[in-house]
């Protein structure tokens, strides 16, 4: 279950800021102060940093979809819920995501990349847990044989009748819209029904605690509430969990089950002998992965914040558990400061994120070690260089009841979104747990031996079995016996040594074999105090997981860099950083004329030799619309080639965030684009060395 | 269908240099002629062109495995039959291969790269024929519950019975070790039973066409020539299509049936409006997609050949189909010599390749057309940038019957392995078939519309109804009895209008209305010869469809780069071309001495931000021993840390292919690598600007 934060996240996720966290109040007092700061924290998520102006999502989908960064699957066979392709623009993106991904983690720390399949036979995903848990709870409606996630089930219908409350009692009604679009279109309006104080009460701490409820009490709640078909008025059968894995059948005959993986970890757990042993026994080391994984969400939604088929990036590193789990790059990201929500502050319930550096933040134990440490700040240096904002980025720790029992610590890259904190990526550390289960079920050596230093010298008990006399004595039972003797715990062999001394025999419990006791004398047995030398120490490694969703990712990015022009509302300009920008360059002809045919195919020539990605747009349309249009796309720079260029080969560069243009000769321009898109120089420092250019833009 | 040739291929493909392609012979003569050739083929797809010394797969493939390229899936729980993970050299070796296969493609071309999900409804691949077409043909052992490949069995039957019959004969026998030990362990070893002549003819015949049976003919031989299942001699039920897709559920209902998709090209075509849009409705242009695709094969064998989960990367070119689909760059490939190996040699019973520029193939008609032709020998230089050897390269052309029925042309690029020919990139000409038959399920306008420059004058017959009249007099039938009308033939049309003329009525068959025959009067209907103007003209594209299977190519380019030191035998060496090897330097200091750190830190910084990927091997091991590992995993070069470094900050560099070194300062080195990891420059360049170094290379 490696990706549990994963399971059920964005919209139940959305902690309000500086109030009690939805999970952990129990006073309606505390659950309205929610209410009231969520509509700030909404209108806060979807205020442009940098202009300060309110950016609207219909808008914003509404581009992207028409510029095709994504499209539904499938549309014209009338689309799958939970199923998105992403278009031209979508997949540059994700491959620029993938590619600085790959060089900021994998190349930079020389991690083992492997590439494992996504079919995965049914007893892997048994062991690892999510055959049996990996599950959300759904109810059916026997007669229209619709199905319901139980607990959005619950939260819809109960929150309808909060509004209904509240508006026979006169009060306001915030309505969240996003919720209200998604709610099926022929469910009945809530009526306006006043409700007693204490239902009300008990409605809101219902809603408060809502992810935390398990099939029993949400079918308690169901009968208790009489929660019926919100459309029908139907009664529903009680809740049955749902796996979540997509299951197929491996081969021609159906005695091998299979599952779509549900998360990349699992094959580099499987490979870890030997992923070991490519790193030719040296620890510690990490191993990644990056494909696609697979969810059946009951009922998706949340655009490509919830979908069934998605990329993940995920890191295995395995580390020694003894020692502190210490890092040795620690101390080149140990001054980074970050917005931490610990778990204690949650608890409060409060949800202020507090500035810290990390190595702060690992010296008072909030964070448990420093390679979680290192993680945390590694992932925060990657999301910035995406373009995320800052203000916009924050840390959860996971509470106590979140996290897997073996997990030691876990905190989550949230990123604020309309849709609420949107968890992107996760960051655990999840012990030994992951190898040790694969380890008893198979009886592979997932561990690492290595020799020691100082030879371990071990005081024990020992127990010495005369095999000659032994044998004949015990015949076909002799091997149960000494089984039985062998698994003898060292407390036990004291007692029994003393026993042995002092009566002559013993007594040793051996089930099946007699009456289950079986006797031995001195003749046969020995037990004896002595030092044993251990020279090769062998352990299981401690996993630190990095887990990132890319798709939320790529969407929460999208709403940081997404804003519109002050003189058009409707001019939409997506300022991607030119690293991971789908395509660098704009190459547009202000005629179509003949003569500058030559000059688009040599800058197309030489931007593509120096590996960037270029478009040439010589339609009809107007300057200004041809840039628009590549405002929307995230086209970071333009060259514009005008009857100047025919004549003296010189060309412009327009900055697509400033819409400010430089001049100069091929050379310089091409330069000035790679050190651009290198990042090597920012456009502020271009405009210092090439002469301004006020001319052409006309529309 | 679009990957119809890749469902049955390696193993039954092996054509014969020079001798009767399987299929097609009917003479035993020829299929003797085959059977001696291809004794000789598989020497020389064995033989290192460079070194001229055979190889030994079974060598290589331990080679592999042992350094972790690829690894059986679930190796811990005892394996996956056709399901491998990559390891990190072989992760890093895929992802080059993909990158370099973006920039010769999708970059160099402009085409519009989309991701689409791998999960895909029913209703969309029954379609496109998958769900009926895309099937082996199985038999199953009812006792033993055993599944066989209908094919595979008679073959594997069959040839155990002729080699008795050599064997009874006296004569000598060819056993494909490939064969023998992939065969059941405890298959009863074929009895030396001499066979009637005519018989080992009839199973000569068998043989040769194995490819082509269906279902009912296999069970016919199954039947005839009583073939059982070998391990046990039980019959076996007659043959079932078993479709290769793996079924699955989407959603929590089980109302909708999906896929996992067999190809990637679907998800492309249903887009194909969106991305035209997308594309400012110009012509021709072409989407590309790269992910992995599944096959439920029945038995999967001969390693990466044939597995059940695979990366492809694929084009879907769409082009006019009137003005003969010429391409606008044929003129810079048309001087590319090329082996190719036509339909009508294959027909003359020969295998033996011709060599011509593609410029020649498409000018005489060979090659259907020039955008065919373009792709063709694209293919070709990106193969060959790879590192394929031009001598194990050849496209061969599909047969008739061997395509789908709507495909205009189809070329395979096959290279030669141990295994025989592998077709690794497919080229067809699949006219409008895909897109037509989407269009007319949905609706959808999977067209193309432009402008004419001259409006197109149609004469035709047109018919008029009149509505007032004609509402009243057939009622409920007016629909049915318009469109009969409407659906009239222009030939039925001029017929008519003599007939109405005449007598003043015609009569129209219409299916369900009255006797199926409707009388029109002179009154209600108007037939009439006029002049149509067509502004617009609408067409569906063709579509060219270069289709990569990428694991495969990266399998046979990996036995076309391996070769072994003369001095020793079991040193292997892969000699990737740098810009795919998975590793481009190794970092290698001469002592474990602190003094080195900084050297080997500073060295491996610079060359990651040259974008270089790098290992430090400062292991106890011999400096030959370290050279030697990373020659097995095809490590282009080499910098050797030694004292004089320290000192000078001078560093020798090692080329893996020679093993000679240069000695030069930092940013020399540093200036070579780029230059070489570029393409810029070649090791004989490198040795002719920097100084020979012969020092260190011990052992």
């Amino acid at each position: 279950m490696t990706q549990l934060p994963f399971l059920r996240l964005s919209l139940p996720r959305q902690i309000p800021l500086c109030s009690p966290a939805r999970s952990f109040f129990h006073t309606t007092a505390a659950l309205q102060a929610v209410q009231a700061s969520k509509k700030n924290q909404l209108t806060m998520a979807t205020v442009n940093t940098k202009t300060g102006k309110v950016v609207d999502r219909t808008v914003l989908d509404s581009m992207l979809r028409r510029r095709l960064f994504y499209t539904p699957s499938f549309d014209i066979y009338g689309g799958v819920s939970g199923l998105y392709d992403y278009g031209p623009p979508g997949t540059a993106l994700l491959n620029n995501i993938v590619d600085l991904w790959r060089k900021h983690f994998v190349l930079e720390e020389d991690m083992l990349e492997v590439d494992c399949t996504m079919l995965t036979p049914h007893e892997v995903l048994k062991t690892s847990g999510h055959v049996d848990k990996f599950a959300d709870w759904m109810c059916k409606d026997p007669k229209t044989g619709e199905i319901f996630r139980a607990d959005h089930l619950v939260e819809e219908v109960l929150e309808a009748r909060l509004k209904g409350d509240k508006e026979a009692r006169g009060q306001k009604v915030v309505v969240d819209e996003e919720k209200e679009a998604k709610k099926k279109k022929k469910a009945k309006d809530a009526k306006a029904v006043k409700l007693d104080d204490a239902l009300v009460k008990e409605y809101e701490e219902i809603l408060a605690q809502i992810d935390n409820f398990d099939g029993t009490q949400l079918e308690e709640i169901i009968a208790k509430h009489d929660i019926r078909n919100p459309t029908t008025d139907g009664n529903l059968l009680p809740p049955v969990a749902f796996n979540l894995m997509f299951q197929t059948s491996i081969g021609p005959s159906s005695n091998m089950p299979g599952y779509l993986r549900p998360e990349t970890a699992q094959g580099q757990f499987l490979n870890f002998q030997k992923l070991l042993e490519f790193n030719q026994q040296s620890m510690p080391f990490a191993s990644a992965s990056i494909g696609k994984s697979f969810r059946n969400e009951i009922s998706p939604r949340a655009g490509l914040l919830r979908v069934r088929e998605f990329l993940m990036a995920e890191i295995e590193h395995y580390v020694d558990p003894e020692g502190g789990k210490k890092h040795h790059r620690f101390e080149e990201v140990k001054d980074i400061e970050m917005a931490f929500l610990n778990r204690n502050v949650q608890l409060s319930g409060c949800t202020k994120t507090e500035k810290m550096t990390i190595g702060k933040a690992v010296e008072t134990g909030m964070v448990d070690n420093e390679t979680l440490g290192y993680f945390i700040a590694r992932i925060q240096l990657f999301l910035l260089k995406l373009g995320v904002d800052p203000n916009k980025l924050r840390f959860r720790q996971h509470m106590a009841n979140e996290m897997a029992h073996y997990a030691a610590d876990c905190w989550d890259a949230e990123l604020l979104t309309s849709y609420g904190w949107i968890e992107c990526v996760g960051c655990a550390d999840r012990s030994a747990y992951d190898l040790t289960v694969h380890k008893n079920k198979t009886g592979a050596p997932l561990v690492v031996r290595e020799p020691r230093a100082e030879p371990l010298k071990i005081e024990e008990w020992q127990v010495d079995l005369d095999k000659k006399k032994f044998g004949p004595r015990f015949k076909k039972d002799g091997k149960a016996v000494a089984a039985a003797v062998e698994a003898l715990s060292q407390e036990l062999r004291e007692k029994l040594a003393i026993d042995l001394e002092k009566n002559g025999k013993i007594e040793v419990d051996v089930e099946g074999v007699g009456s289950g006791k079986v006797e031995l004398d001195q003749d046969i047995v020995k037990i004896e105090k002595r030092t044993r030398v251990e020279n090769v120490r062998e352990y299981t490694p401690n996993v630190i997981e990095p887990s990132f969703g890319i798709g939320r990712i790529l969407y929460s990015m999208i709403e940081h860099v997404y804003w519109a022009r002050e003189e058009d509302e409707a001019r939409g300009v997506l300022s991607f950083p030119p690293a991971i920008a789908p395509t660098k360059v704009l190459i547009v002809p202000l005629s179509t004329h003949a003569s500058f045919r030559p000059l688009l195919q040599q800058l197309m020539t030489k931007l593509r030799r120096m590996g960037i990605s270029n478009r040439v747009d010589d339609s009809s349309a107007s300057i200004g619309k041809r840039y628009a249009r590549n405002d929307e796309l995230g086209t970071p720079f333009g060259i514009t080639v005008d009857f100047q260029s025919v004549k003296d080969n010189t060309f412009t560069l327009r900055d697509r965030d400033t819409t400010k243009q430089v001049r100069a000769s091929e050379d310089e321009i091409l330069q000035a684009i790679k050190s651009l898109v290198d990042g090597e120089k920012t456009w502020e420092d271009i405009r210092k060395e090439l002469p301004e250019f006020t001319g052409q833009e006309v529309d």
